[in-house]
């Protein structure tokens, strides 16, 4: 609805990466700008903050400490753990925050997440519109698991894959010191797509590549990796596997399931994946180390892409233009145009993209399943270029000191 | 002994630092430029590539790619992990070493590396004294684990420190975005000596510290570990916990030993700390998120310090400006000035090093056992400074490209 006048929420959502922030620095310092906007909150712990009403009063921040987000990682504004149920079944938080959107007088709402929050955002948006509140209701992406329809590529993915290609890198030459055969197992987040893993091909830029990688996209069985890890380390001596956490056997079973814990949408808890590969790699007689890169490859903003730092800036600050502009029920997507790399920014429906998940084109991954193309690094390698400027005290990181000042009305 | 003349032997060993390159290479070209030093050559795979003569001539090598050796991690020339028995026991290696510096007409000796290569280094040294061979032999330090004796801090270290205190830093901000509790174990390397799990007291600075840090210096109780995590979750929700692969139990058993596997010098090989202690913190209820740094920590020269790499280079350079004056028998250690932060390069009898382990200072540690004074911060806060100028290509670091010519007489 275009010219709406009233205030603007912000929130995020889902696990941290390292450009998240920058997004919603973005967003925030652009809706400062924006005379329909009358004032800038941020609902502490995603859609949770909106329905306790715990809002952080934007205009009280410094600006220079609002640019220091660019190289904060993690959700400043923090997250939450919450699924919005089906409205048609039961739409108790739906009224409650359409009774709140009435009394802060709310006409602009982002979300900034993944999947679950642009289903999230959909919910709401189509709630609103049911109800005939006029709201305009924007998704602000963000992925380190690329996983997101319609855009492509996600922001936050740039520079998880720059921090899993450079300890690639590292870790190749920490482990051909000795002339005796050595097996590393590095496991990367992903649980149904495998393109986080596959950023791992581009360490083959530096000499220093992964020989083995397995994308869940490819069933995975233990007997082919154990014969292929023999042919490498028969011909190379060391091998080096880099491995999704998501990888499923032919029968669709997580290799590294654990069946005890699911979280609240209903997903597995992953993580023995690359114990499971270590047993493997040791009962056919090598010395193995297997590395769990954990929550270090999506929090590691001392080594972001800056293409990655600035596009996520810019589609916060796209959104808050769209919105304003009329736009709702949209997520914001990079549309990358032919030639030289360069993104254009297009809302895109909501509907389309939420609970949809994008997967490795199957053409982009090797024969023999266990490698990328050149078109996926093509694809990639623009994603992970430069080293943003980051604010450096005492020889370490120095985040955003944001004041957090409750917002009353 | 003075004015020696004829060719120089490097060599490399133990485990990889993010720096032990810049070492060599400063080594390398200061003895390049050395009237007295004939040719440079380098061991492939430390001791053992003097024991089958496979050395690289470095006289071949481009001077720049010697240069991007301070930005390339790990042990260029290799490593080996070789014991050198007592001469006294069994002399064989040491008079094969003997006949093949002859052959060579080796007069200067440069081994780098740990505590076990500066026993190597010491062994070598008083065997050629005893036959009468002339040959300055000096041992340059290297080591993460900051243990070695007679030196204020030793090469590697402080990388080493400042990827440690800038991941609990990013971990620290990943952890804290939701409402619920969590506990994270970070698990750092250190068999005897806590300096580098110590070093994650740094990241306080930033306002994102760990709350409990384990050092092997104090006997551990898991029982009071529990109790201590209860009380950082209580007061903070969530708690932060760094702990060193090396703690010991009140009895002196490690905490995480696997006494199935132990290495040629009879280290235990550890690793299983944070296992045991994540599964402590979910019996008292919490979740917990087990993170080893593995060899990541080692092995980072994405985020070295610029005083370790520059300190590293120079200490090389010293041990071939020392060995030319005639110094023998020698490890170059770093002395500490009073005042603003400086050092010089003194060289101190290998036997006083060898073998011998420095620790945290118990002083240094607080009374609870759960973290480090002003002292510590005071002592390791000078070595992470400074971000050092990398080689970039692609987005991912270029590494040093050496032409690896084999010497031949």
């Amino acid at each position: 609805m275009k010219n709406l006048k009233g205030r603007a929420v912000f929130a995020q959502s889902g696990g941290p990466t390292a450009v998240i922030n920058s997004s919603i620095a973005g967003g925030l310092i652009e809706a400062l700008n924006q005379d329909l906007i009358t004032d800038v909150l941020c609902a502490l712990h995603g859609i949770k903050g909106v329905l306790t009403e715990d809002f952080v009063d934007i205009g009280k921040e410094d600006l220079s400490e609002l640019y220091a987000l660019k190289n904060t990682p993690a959700s400043e504004f923090g997250s939450v753990r919450y699924k919005l149920k089906d409205f048609n079944v039961d739409d108790t938080d739906y009224k409650k925050i359409l009774e709140i959107f009435k009394k802060y007088d709310v006409k602009y709402f982002f979300y900034n997440g993944g999947n679950d929050s642009m289903d999230t955002c959909d919910k709401i948006s189509r709630f609103m519109e049911k109800e005939g509140y006029p709201v305009n209701v924007i998704g602000i992406p963000k992925t380190i698991d690329n996983d997101l329809v319609g855009t492509d590529h996600c922001p936050g993915y740039g520079s998880a894959a720059k921090y899993v290609a450079t300890t690639i890198t590292e870790v190749y030459k920490d482990a051909v010191i000795y002339e005796s055969p050595l097996v590393i197992v590095l496991e990367i987040m992903g649980r149904n797509a495998g393109w986080l893993t596959a950023s791992s091909a581009l360490a083959s830029l530096t000499g220093c590549g992964a020989d083995l990688i397995y994308l869940p996209e490819i069933p995975f069985s233990l007997e082919k990796f154990k014969n292929d890890v023999k042919k490498v380390v028969d011909e190379k001596r060391v091998c080096i596997v880099a491995v999704s956490e998501g990888i499923k056997n032919a029968e669709g079973k997580y290799v590294g399931e654990d069946a005890s814990a699911t979280d609240v949408f209903g997903h597995s808890s992953l993580g023995g994946v690359c114990g499971v590969l270590k047993s493997a790699v040791k009962s056919i007689g090598y010395k193995c180390k297997a590395i769990e890169l954990n929550i270090l490859q999506r929090c590691a903003s001392h080594v972001a892409s800056k293409t990655d730092v600035e596009e996520a800036f810019e589609v916060g600050r796209q959104s808050v233009i769209h919105a304003v502009n009329g736009e709702t029920d949209k997520m914001i997507a990079y549309v990358r145009r032919d030639g030289e790399y360069a993104l254009d920014f297009v809302g895109k429906d909501l509907s389309t993209i939420a609970n949809a998940e994008k997967t490795v084109p199957l053409e982009w991954i090797n024969k023999d399943g266990t490698g990328l193309t050149q078109e996926f690094i093509d694809y990639a390698l623009p994603l992970i270029q430069g080293e943003p400027e980051r604010r450096i005290e005492n020889g370490l990181p120095s985040y955003a000191k944001l004041k957090m000042i409750k917002f009353k009305l």
